[in-house]
């Protein structure tokens, strides 16, 4: 593997799923893999899940690790090719990666969207420089569109869960919330789904289509209820609109979801990747019901994230 | 050991002393025990100290170490059960929680009181929290009410320095200050000085008695001079009021202590947890003079740290 | 090597060269000298390169590691000796620098000037008391008026390229920026490359003069022109005054180079530390021209930091 930006980076996703079951039976016996190789960690945003579960990984496979917030402990980055650095920009992109990848061997980076400019989001300018002038693998650890590591995890899940021969249906849920999130969640588990053996429906208030180049292939329904119905998974997650971009809906019917409303799936296994405002995306008697994969999802964000990071040390 | 948030998680105080002892004597002996155990090291407050020696500590007995500002590098968290989360609270504690004990065999947390709510910070919720939901051992890096790895680690100074047979008279005596602070160490330093070979006195203005329920076996004397004379240790601490609870008390005669003001003690030697507000709380001469044992004090937050670290990977 | 604070620290700059060079050849040869040796990285300011490539360089020899934002992580230091603490300042720097001496064998630092006094910021306050106070050796991460790793880095880079038996014209040529700098880069450079055997120019506006116990030894020219005239390496920087302390300057006729401007030079090499204002201190075309060091030099950080901390290892 050259690089984990996206599911296109991957080329047989059945055997990247059964090669992090076998990483998660025996952790440790690739240590010798990361032996004077350096991961760097750089976060823009907040973590808590990806900035450990990514650090253990590497720890595991015998990686040194740097981990650096490089908003609060490097320099403000400009962005803008050929611009005159007058401004609050300190450090261009292309310097800092081409800096950064001098001392590491692989560069995983968080860089949240700002919500406030599409075209430029979606752009990926930051990533997309990262990557050109690093000229080292780079993870995503969540970008301004895509959480690859979070639905490579999610797919380990419903994998390790699933055992019949009749595809599962699996529902990404939107879900209410106060802030405005970014798309990158669902982004990113439409893209992994519309990829695997599932049948994939997703369902949101009609102001909250998601960009078609990620969910081409799967079922959008506006009906929560229908399409709940005989559910085996259902994946809740809120996200702010696409189209209106970073606007924050409030839809009029109710889209929270509860296990009263519940009853009509196929008793399906509730999914989220965390944080999760309880009460709010999600009720507490489904977070901690006896159906709820949530921490289980975490805890393979480990097993996804050391599985990149041996594919990719394999090939350097 | 299984976990170390107080006194009471010691079976055997003097032995854990002994302990500290062969610990600080062959630091590097134990450095298998720490093979492929992580330890995941949370701080909500500023830590210098506790910090650096942890880390070093679980260095040296080979453990892989994982420091989060989990205030500032992942999300706000909410700590009521059962809340709608629509306020600023972002993930709840236990959802945190049960995430970092998959990544992490050990935890330790620094949770600092808010000093508003006496009823809150005493009921220590974080901390409770947290090691109910994350499901692997928890050592207190200091906490609403207690800071037993500092407490250790002063016991451990005074017996090292201790040789006669009489017990020797341990002073813990009150000090001025500008700001609110918590009572952890004056809480903790009296839990363990109760429980070991002393002779223990507390002296603070009235305004400043301790919660009970630490200082049970103490003697207490608002009598500043009375409570010195003849000590052989003085610990010198601020602490704000805990009944008129995080009030700053200015008592009407001067509680700062001088070489001068310690000719009655029997040539006490001097102890302070660090950070000292220079001639404020204590005056250069006694900080820097012969009988100061407070760097050593210091340098024992390593061996506590690396002994309770022991006993707990031991037990793992 | 007993310290890195400035040159004065290196016996035989020409040898420490010839170090690096088979450092940067075999970067693992020495893993065992780091064994149970602790690197402390106490950042008071942004950094990006030194954060990372000492961090790395430590890694390489074998050492554990553990970086600290001082400033946000720990305690507010209190610099001046005797005060009464009653201000904003929570520990003393000798009490803060003791304890770090505790837990780590040597300690690297960074504390940038406030450039408001300049007596202040040129008497190395902090760094001093570190110095004295924590008893292990201290290397500079830069400091208030040097920037010794820098100035090591970039004396390797200029012994790399250069081949021929007679001396380089080597000029460091003031740029113009927006924000009012530390001199510590321009300060440093200064006095390795006095110390070294090349031709070496510094040009600036009249009101830039550094501070005469770094350039003594220096040719200073205020024409740009006739200092890049045959130029073979040209180190772009921009530094606010030091005669008015901390004032940006605004000259009269343009420091900015351009490639047509260095037609007049030896084809000179293009340096500068970073970070850089693209198109304020230095056009596009000269940073990533094919006569640009600038990425190498970033490279040569890491050998520089490897070599430094390899003499002192060998020194405990």
């Amino acid at each position: 593997m050259k690089q984990f930006i996206s599911i296109k980076d991957v080329t047989d996703v059945d055997a990247l799923v059964e090669e992090a079951f076998s990483v998660r039976l025996n952790p440790y016996l690739n240590k010798h893999l990361g032996n004077n190789k350096t991961l760097g960690l750089i976060f823009l945003n907040p973590s808590l899940r990806t900035r450990l579960s990514t650090q253990k990984a590497a720890i595991n496979l015998g990686m040194n690790v740097m981990v650096m917030n490089l908003d609060k402990e490097g320099w403000a980055l400009e962005l803008e090719d050929g611009s005159v650095m007058n401004g609050s920009g300190v450090e261009h992109i292309k310097d800092a990666s081409a800096v950064m990848g001098q001392y590491c061997d692989i560069i995983g980076i968080r860089c949240f969207p700002l919500l406030k400019d599409r075209k430029q989001d979606y752009s990926e300018q930051l990533l997309t420089q990262l990557i050109r002038y690093c000229k080292v693998p780079v993870i995503s650890l969540e970008s301004a569109t895509l959480h690859p590591l979070q639905s490579f995890a999610d797919l380990i899940m419903i994998k390790d869960k699933w055992k019949e021969i009749r595809k599962p249906k699996v529902v990404l849920s939107w879900a209410p919330h106060i802030k405005a999130l970014p798309q990158a969640v669902p982004n990113s588990f439409a893209q992994w789904m519309c990829r695997s053996d599932v049948d994939f429906v997703i369902t949101h208030p009609p102001e909250l289509e998601l960009a078609e180049q990620f969910t081409t292939g799967a079922r959008i329904c506006y009906d929560q209820n229908e399409a709940v119905a005989d559910a085996d998974f259902v994946y809740v997650k809120n996200w702010s609109a696409y189209q209106d971009y970073g606007k924050i809906i409030h839809p009029d019917k109710d889209w929270f979801l509860t296990p009263e409303r519940l009853k009509i799936s196929n008793q399906a296994k509730i999914m989220h990747c965390l944080p999760v405002r309880r009460n709010l995306e999600l009720s507490d008697a489904l977070i901690d019901g006896p159906d709820s994969l949530i921490l289980q999802q975490a805890d393979n964000r480990l097993w996804a994230a050391q599985t990149v990071l041996k594919k990719i040390l394999e090939n350097i």
